[in-house]
């Protein structure tokens, strides 16, 4: 399939080669996409590098934009400020079993814990796509959650209605995994989106409303999980400004941040302390900032226009935004 | 002049009768431009009723989207949750002199102060002058933002570069103070901004840019102050809420909240606790955070659509808004 | 087992009835204790009010202390300002089955919940019994939660080593579960803590240090929950700042909040908006926060005072506190 | 005067040479006691280094443990991680005053200031001491603020009712300026305190009430302001954790963060980054948490100790801690 072309201009920072959060070096992505009777939703897996998390964290930061969400880990993430196991997303019920796949794993690689050391703090994001799966039927188990993270591969994810993201719906249409990148400097800022957030009809496209304003439509709702990843030498108190220009990325494509969607972004960085690499002083951070909006705005189209039609539990034929964007009719503009 | 109309079906509310914070039954808004020698500056200041704020607090919420600022009042407020005094916009280095005239008038209102009641919390927010001001100079005086205080009516501000306004720059522009409203089922909400925030070229007007992208430009810095004010029956945690959206209304203009920038939203709600109305729940949130997100958006537009040319100190002439975007051939779009 | 009694006059405001959480009106607590191989572990649950939480959420407050710590629910608990499940608490491992439990449950009792009502936030608080306990196995199940929820009645908990305490250790001693109520004014307000912090050698019993200082002993670390219950008419922001004074509570204890100590204080309100009660106002809370301060402390007192010896992995006979206070020769005072 | 000697054992750390702030190298405090009139106050001033704050800063971190207070400084200290002004404490009223002394005096030392340098942050924290103080009649000046500021040497500073400290009063006694320190490892954690808080009655002085709880006394109300100093490498965040310790502190004292009451606390490391030092890990932070409790308290304990005896404004002789701690007949323990 074809990219979604910006206008010219309306990007201010370079792409990276692949466009997306692999572009950064180290970093992985897993998915599972799990379609078992009404159990219709996935896994997607991020890891910030091939080694072992627990004995080697990535600095880290989180900004929780709107926390109508029940993500797992970010209250140790926060004070720490590092990330100690693989990021699982997956939707909001299975969360439980996405935390036991990274304990048992942790324990496995590291058969002292419990023990002599400290218990790992997993770290596992989540959006309801109950609109699509069958999300009360608690159907993902924790061999999918370890299938997304063997599946983890130094290589562009596959976007849209896939792993975690099968099931997602953002602005009345078909979400889910989405990922974009810039190069900064010498370094990239890579990011991926778990997308199943805004309103039908606030939807802006490169700045232009596709569908007429709805006020009659459903609330925003459903969440967006946003993961920043970077190899440029930041700490936890720069990452987590970073997370939080996240809304800003939103505010580009119409969303207001409903009340109930849980808006979460997590910032992580490649470069662990003991590398060597000096930190970036804080007035080197713009072009970081501008990548976070730019990248978030972008990964989230990506998701959208990669998704493939979902049908709705209720009834409903899937809308996506392939179809709406390419139809001049339904284009108010 | 006429107002910078947007096109059709761009906003999904409808806008108060002034479309200005005074919308807001009790809000008042009194400015002083102040031209002294060097001192290019002024006060501008915002009165969430008419009565005495001390003994009368309103509840209220503050969002610190970016804490590169030096405001005054911000820590009681968000312990408290609410507003004890008139509210005072001006130049950073111009908050001690506001601050010790809203401690003076609060004194002389209630002699006790100090001895037998407690001390005031003087709410003084800012933004850097220094393009266009002498700020280093601390030109401004107490009997200034008196001046301010003792102007303001319950009627639509004037706009663009006056009141605390007279020597802001946004996006490489003349900024200053800009209102807008939405009314809000049976409530209005009303905000007005003090805007000095932006990287030139990415300003979006509209979603559309309409100066080029010029990554070699400065950096975004300079703050924007955000006003929220409405009538609907909210508590400080619902206020923090709608202030929070602050960063998407941002991020459709094209910012992405700049280290250098102090970015800060207030909310306040003029219905206070034992008034008899019940507080809204959570789930009717829904359509003040849109109208926080448009209002701003507006106010913003409006703010350097009325701005006049403001030369700078290091000899520039002024651009400002309404020149570029009437002029064809300045616009790549 | 007799009380421990605080010398006269150590403490300023009267304890409740029965000088547990269940003073307050309509709170049930219920435990399970589990010795099932090397599962030395249990769950304890306490009950907010009688009624279906989701349907009936209670305001509320949390103050993350230390935020080394695992628990699932904090983020939207912060945000929306209630609690919509039972509290669980138990071990650290135990997380995703107790999780789990009160999401079936839930669904079980509201079974729209997913598709047409939105999801459920479980609220599951732990600490790491790994000294005790072979957590590393996972032997709790979700049955277990389940017993611990269906033993829950309105009366004192048993205290010390049983429930979710069984396996906790604090001070280098024998810790678990513990309660405390004062009267205030007219309201409750009632404490459990699952204790299983605090350094060997800091601890003091009412003010006096009862173990040498030793400096070589292992860092604090281990976490310690704290649950304020309230009838009081207060909100969520009034809640959370009587979470925050747990801090001056373990202060009290020898407590310096060590860094892998995961401190975090939960406090909730039975009285629910539209219940008809106006709130309090700020300045009523000094009571309401002196009783957190001293209930804190009695709680955790009560905790080591009703333990059993349990003995560690590491081959150590559990110490407890009823055998040092009591014998003269231990006690440097 | 002899200093107040703990029991023996009471506290687990080695005090610094001279049990001082100033035992962190380069650390210098001044102070200005002033009676002129009805003002009855003063500043102190606490500079992290001899050097150019503004040019140099120092990595700090905040704790709000209470914001019923209106200090100026705090929002960008949290955001940047970093202070870059001397520290002034002094009169609620006075902030502006003080403000205004340290702007002048950065834009004196770096003129470009305001026109090509962003502005300064300057960084005042405050106490009410309307108590002893005609607080309402704004009687210091910006030259008290130069006079402490010129007055700092590296050497003990004079505790009690002296600067700042003057007038102010802690659970119904003088309190004021008090200071204390520890030897971490190789470096040294010192503490500086405006002792301005605590419920009379409440008061514990090495773990024992001294004054009978008096619970129809006023309020805890006042504030104290706790000052951290450090030479060893840490980041803002690890200071962040350190400020958030100082709750326990107090606990141990006998407060519960009373309503009124603003306490916040800041700490700053005088190893900045780039010269040259590996930051510590997380983990080594255990001593210097313990060290931010113990010295907290008996600096604390030290202000009382050597304050004298201040007439109230409202008639009554100012008791002292010397007085009582020493008369038997007044201490029931």
């Amino acid at each position: 399939m074809t990219p979604l072309l910006p206008p010219e201009g309306w990007y201010s920072l370079p792409a990276g080669p692949e466009n997306s959060i692999t572009d950064v070096p180290g970093v992985a992505v897993g998915q599972v996409t799990v379609n078992r009777g009404q159990t219709i939703s996935g896994v997607t897996a991020v890891l910030p590098h091939g080694g072992d998390l627990y004995r080697d964290p990535v600095p880290a930061g989180a900004a929780i934009l709107n926390g109508f969400g029940k993500s797992l880990g970010l209250v140790q993430l926060m004070e720490l400020g590092e990330i100690s196991t693989p990021i699982l997303l997956s939707n909001t019920f299975a969360v439980p079993v996405c935390a036991n796949a990274l304990i048992r794993a942790a324990c496995l690689a590291n058969p002292r814990i419990g023990n002599a050391l400290p218990t790992v703090n997993p770290l596992v994001l989540e959006c309801n796509d109950g609109g699509v799966n069958c999300i009360e039927g608690l159907g993902l188990t924790e061999d999918d959650a370890n299938a997304a993270l063997a599946a983890a591969l130094p290589q562009p994810p596959q976007q849209g209605t896939v792993g975690a993201g099968q099931g997602m719906r953002s602005f009345g249409l078909s979400g889910g995994i989405g990922t974009a990148s810039r190069r900064v400097e010498g370094w990239a800022l890579g990011t991926l989106v778990l997308s199943n957030f805004g309103k039908a009809g606030e939807l802006r496209v490169f700045g232009q409303r596709i569908l007429p304003a709805a006020a009659a439509t459903p609330a925003e709702k459903g969440s967006i999980i946003i993961l920043y990843a970077t190899d440029a030498p930041l700490d936890a108190r720069q990452l987590t400004r970073i997370a939080r220009r996240a809304a800003a990325g939103l505010g580009r494509l119409g969303s207001y941040l409903g009340h109930g969607s849980g808006d979460i972004a997590v910032a992580f960085s490649t470069a662990r302390p003991g590398q060597g690499q000096a930190l970036l002083p804080d007035d080197r951070l713009d072009p970081f900032f501008l990548a976070a909006v730019e990248t978030l705005e972008q990964a989230v189209l990506n998701a959208l226009w990669h998704a493939r039609p979902m049908p709705t539990r209720d009834g409903q034929a899937g809308r996506v935004l392939a179809e709406i964007y390419q139809s001049p009719s339904s284009s108010p503009a």
